[in-house]
């Protein structure tokens, strides 16, 4: 996401060849890119259309101001995420749930700026639309787990242990973007290796979540 | 901070009489109270002004504009959080950590509206002034758990976990005050449980971890 496309013949980019999609992910590419390094206050539409190699007219043209294409920029790093997580959303237990934390933690390896962008938020409200893409997300993950746990109504220990195992995930990710001192492996094992603990602690407080530990003693 | 001052009398409260600190104060509380109810691009100088009973001018003479006197709002919410967590910082082990929570929680449930302020953040970039205030908090509960643990300079994985349980914390708190479905007595201890169950999975991934909680079996 962070490279910009090239044109088809390899050639300097010529931009009136470029179809309006194209051109339009390279906008949110380069916004993303600059919204992730700096505040995004300090990021202005000039910034975005230098760094794309576009005009300031082409990016009003696009997106008709600064605080759309913020909401566009962090829109499609949160859809490409819910893409991964959705894909392999279809059963097989704490394997499946791995599997789900590793295409996650692809996706911020890969998409370091949109991940950033997304979780340190922005101009935009958390609880308006920048909150819903990130709620989106998050209730994505809630789910996919849900769903490994054979679960459809979580009563309050469960929800809560699940939602704060989603924030252990996403802080981790932001932490190892800092940082990069540990694994990215290791990272997840640690992770996985945290919702089973948390789990296993619901279960002393719940008795939903004990009996579904019971019933797959090996946390399935 | 929901509650405005009254007048010493207990009278119809007159502005003139009331201190610069205490005005200064009043439309402080009045934000909070706003911001954590609606959007912040939905609140309006003119609300501010209106809920605290003060003209529009005042308010701008105060605080310059809607974005100051919004990190003004959430920098007394957090002033108020590390306040609390700093009294008591002075070492005691894991019944000093379930202390602060306990403390952190007082402030959650008496500050309801500055806490979920503070926390979805607003027109105010978290990576910016917004994200400094959150940022101290997190940093003051992680220096006095860190203290409790007699630990200078902790690890990755402690770090990561410390963090981790940190966003368990903040996202527990979210969820009972949008929720209330569980005796915060109850929450406190769950995340108490927490925390140990997440040091012991650091423990089988760190030795730094290992050596802490084998020198302290009951996990101090």
């Amino acid at each position: 996401m962070s490279a910009r496309p090239q044109t088809e013949d390899g050639a300097r980019p010529a931009r009136r060849r470029l179809s309006v999609d194209r051109r339009r992910e390279e906008l949110i590419a380069a916004a993303l890119e600059l919204f992730s390094r700096r505040d995004a206050e300090d990021v202005s539409i000039d910034d975005v259309a230098a760094s794309a190699g576009a005009s300031r007219a082409l990016v009003y043209h696009y997106f008709g101001g600064k605080q759309e294409l913020y909401v566009a920029a962090l829109r499609s790093a949160a859809d490409g995420l819910q893409d991964r997580l959705q894909r392999q959303e279809r059963g097989g237990g704490s394997l499946e749930v791995a599997r789900g934390l590793s295409r996650y933690f692809d996706f911020v390896e890969e998409h370091a700026a949109g991940f950033a962008a997304l979780l340190r938020g922005g101009p935009g409200t958390r609880t308006g639309e920048i909150g819903e893409i990130v709620d989106g997300v998050r209730q994505r993950m809630f789910r996919l787990v849900l769903s490994e746990m054979g679960i459809a109504e979580p009563g309050p220990v469960l929800r809560t242990t699940l939602r704060s195992w989603i924030a252990c995930v996403e802080t981790a990710g932001l932490d190892w973007l800092d940082n990069r001192d540990m694994k990215r492996t290791d990272l997840e094992g640690l992770l996985m290796a945290q919702m089973v603990a948390l789990l296993q602690v619901a279960a002393t407080h719940d008795l939903q979540v004990k009996q579904l530990l019971e019933a797959s003693p090996t946390g399935r």
